[in-house]
């Protein structure tokens, strides 16, 4: 038990990763552990529009975890250039540094989960992708634009950077933001 | 789908609710979509501590949803007198204003969901009451006193306020949780 409440204090400090996305009500940006609450309600509320057949718990799970990296890593957003490589080296050394204070086999699952997740091949994998590029296209509408105001980025732009990742998990949630999106520009 | 999108806007403000707890850093007070995640995380981490049997989804699913009446009835300190009455008739108003906004089989399933985290009784309940408790327990000894030194808390009253409802869930996380209280007063 000691080595789950160290980790269990060790991921406290995500709470301060702060991502580049608006609240909607533009008082602040968003951290990142609150983001991990928001998209694992995202799950609960929205797994009836996967594509395919999930198991809505792992995809929680997943989502619950998939930020925990940023500890170390840093969070990487959408609208910037980054060094890929670079960046999922550093992402594999937090992983192996944050899980690894877990009790072995809860180190292990974790890790696999995280994995599965950042692969985004498996069915549960792709819904929660689906999920965690849906969240931040309803804040920028919300708020004016958001990020997308910031950084100057075009209707062409928004569809290429967030239609495929949205649709390969759910048609249904890309076909709204579709339209919303084409509201938004106009 | 519109009802879903609107009831996960809704859900952002719960970001903004703000508890008495402490971060670990201290660097600022804790929020409740955070302290969320926090829990959830907990019970993933903490799910062999339960007494009982339990379906650790289902008690990850209740500590997701268990906070969201705060929105609009707001935190309610453990070390604060409340009117007890007057809180419950809040947040039920509050849960069928929010939960509401959903389409009617969801808003059920959430609703019966929080009822039974707000009774208490069931095992699943009884282990995510112990959670809730347990965390700010945590944050509080390691933070040299947190809400305790705030409000000068004595051990026996911090005996009698986390000890029952941990133990209720988890005599495991009791027992750890009373010696690390008991070598903090010293």
């Amino acid at each position: 038990m000691e080595k789950q409440l160290s980790f269990l204090r060790e991921i406290d400090q995500l709470k301060n990763v702060v991502r580049k996305s608006p609240l909607i009500d533009q008082s602040r940006k968003e951290n990142s552990a609150e983001h991990s609450w928001h998209l694992a309600m995202y799950a609960l509320i929205l797994s009836g529009s996967s594509n395919q057949t999930i198991n809505i718990d792992r995809v929680i799970r997943m989502l619950l975890i998939h930020d925990i990296v940023e500890i170390d890593a840093g969070d990487h957003p959408l609208h910037e250039s980054t060094n890929c490589e670079n960046q999922e080296k550093l992402e594999q050394q937090a992983a192996n540094r944050i899980f690894g204070i877990l009790p072995e086999s809860q180190s292990e699952e974790l890790m696999a989960l995280w994995q599965e997740f950042e692969a985004g091949d498996s069915n549960d994998a792709a819904f929660a992708k689906s999920l965690d590029r849906m969240q931040p296209l309803i804040h920028n509408i919300a708020t004016n634009g958001g990020t997308w105001a910031e950084a100057s980025v075009t209707e062409a732009q928004v569809k290429e950077r967030y239609g495929p990742t949205i649709a390969k998990g759910s048609l249904g949630l890309w076909t709204k933001a579709k339209k919303l999106v084409e509201k938004h520009f106009e």
